[in-house]
């Protein structure tokens, strides 16, 4: 069985640890999510790229959910002594390495999806794992920062690392733009791979800035909506709250409300076959299928490999409903 | 008293230490060798700047004289599990903050002289430390591998840490040479403190490739001998033997016997007014000064900072003997 599953960070990494355990024999490609990619200290850094390798391929840190495990931080350390920030990016020693051989490859003229291959030839993710693009795409957040002793705000667009680590989404997001995506082609194997897939996961990734700017690249919204297979999504909302993160903010900034129903119709029926809602949301499981898009309610915490597993299988289980119907 | 003072990495910057204990209101610019920078892993490291700025800003490992004190070594062992090399080039975390900023200020247009200035702001060295030149100069050394089951050997030319830290000096050097030198132009302050200086000092650096290639910069060598102040060397070879690293392989490359006397011959009469040779050398004080050298025998071992400090003094008071002869 070829699965195609289109990544953000955490969510979508812990999704894919349990759809590896769920289904070992499926041959899994993940399209990544570029779009948080930032330059830092002159190197080029992909979170997401690095949550789903490393979480897949047993270097993850558990309890954060990002960055190397046995991590130590001298190198940031010492930037800071230099006065070279931003400090609020928590980069490790262990992860400074993996940025400095991309960079490296980058410098020496490979595109991102060759580099990506090359650093997973290290980590083995058991996954072939795609970039979107091999296209320069960063997500910008429009905001107002609050002004000075109560004077006007300032409207600026932030990167989104600076919108989500550093105001940790304290002020509304007014706009979302994935700059560079509308010209931005998809790496090599991103269409293939949707193209010959027998099934399509967006997992529990935000619908906004994750999910939504992989389908932001020209031509692979497309070629999913006309892949023929099922579709299936699992929400990142349960109990009208993000499992994980901020995901209400992004959602708010395209008027979408931060709801398992509503991310659903923001997918769309023109998209999405199928959609897993949590058992507290069972509620919206109507509003779902009114919309056109097959759903069904169960658990959907993440609380180990497991319940992911679990999560995984009924995903599966959904899209051969919906392959047979 | 403006003293300038042409530096390579270990010897130098222990001499300068020195220097700055036995005239501490004294006004010190050092010219840094830069002819065994190195690019790795994308990123510019030189380590002769830097033994300096560590030395004297009180970061360097005391112990080995190169690198951070404190140090751990996580990025290069992941970078060994990346299968990405050279391994024999012992860059530590903390070592690696200060090339991330070198190579990104580089990246963003600062000549390596700027750069240098900005790292020193940190550090404090308590002198201004210029690179001898803000172009790239290389020194490369010509060698003959031994060939495989004693087949014919293999000549080739190789970055000079690769000669002299993987290779250590194993095989002889048949030559050495500052690649780029002779399109360098000196850093912007170089040939100034050199007009402006009361005395110019040549440490116990290697004379080849530390001053040496400071001198195959065009220009330097002439501002030097034109400039009418004492010029005084110390000897880096004790006993017919290099106090340090592996200087008479090099020696040996430009036909100059390991020898204090062979030494200040090979500097001259024309560049060189002074030289000190340790006491075990006495007996080549009368050779040196048929030379043209003013020559005094005195110790000449760092054991330590007051034993540098000495040393110091002493060539400061030959500089004053011929300065008032």
């Amino acid at each position: 069985m070829r699965i195609v599953v289109l990544a953000g960070g955490i969510g979508g990494a812990r999704f894919l640890r349990g759809l590896k355990r769920a289904v070992p024999d499926a041959d899994i490609t993940v399209i990544g999510n570029t779009g948080d990619d930032i330059h830092l200290f002159g190197l080029k850094v992909c979170p997401d790229l690095d949550t789903v390798m490393y979480t897949l391929g047993g270097g993850i840190n558990e309890e954060q959910g990002w960055g190397r495990t046995d991590e130590s931080f001298h190198v940031k350390e010492e930037l800071a002594a230099y006065g070279v920030g931003p400090e609020w990016f928590g980069l490790g020693d262990r992860d400074f390495a993996t940025h400095i051989v991309r960079t490296q490859m980058l410098g020496a003229g490979f595109p991102l999806s060759a580099v990506t291959e090359a650093l997973c030839d290290r980590w083995q993710p058991g996954v072939r794992l795609i970039p979107m693009s091999d296209d320069r795409v960063e997500t910008h957040v429009a905001v107002t920062l609050p002004g000075a002793d109560g004077g006007p705000g300032e409207r600026k667009a932030v990167h989104f690392q600076e919108y989500w680590v550093r105001l940790r989404a304290s002020v509304p997001a007014e706009a979302v733009v994935p700059v560079g995506a509308e010209h931005a082609k998809p790496a090599p194997g991103v269409l293939e791979a949707v193209a010959e897939a027998d099934v399509i996961l967006f997992p529990p990734s935000n619908p906004v800035v994750s999910v939504g700017t992989i389908l932001a690249v020209p031509g692979i919204r497309e070629a999913i909506a006309d892949a023929g297979v099922p579709v299936v999504g699992l929400s990142p909302i349960v109990g009208d709250a993000p499992v994980r993160g901020m995901a209400d903010k992004v959602l708010a900034a395209v008027g979408v409300e931060a709801t398992a129903a509503a991310v659903a119709e923001h997918y769309g029926s023109g998209l999405l076959d199928g959609w897993l809602v949590d058992t507290v949301d069972a509620g919206s499981v109507e509003r779902v299928e009114a919309a056109g898009i097959r759903c069904r309610a169960v658990p959907l915490m993440m609380t180990d490999v497991d319940a992911a597993a679990r999560m995984a299988q009924e995903a599966l289980a959904l899209a051969e409903e919906v392959r047979s119907a």
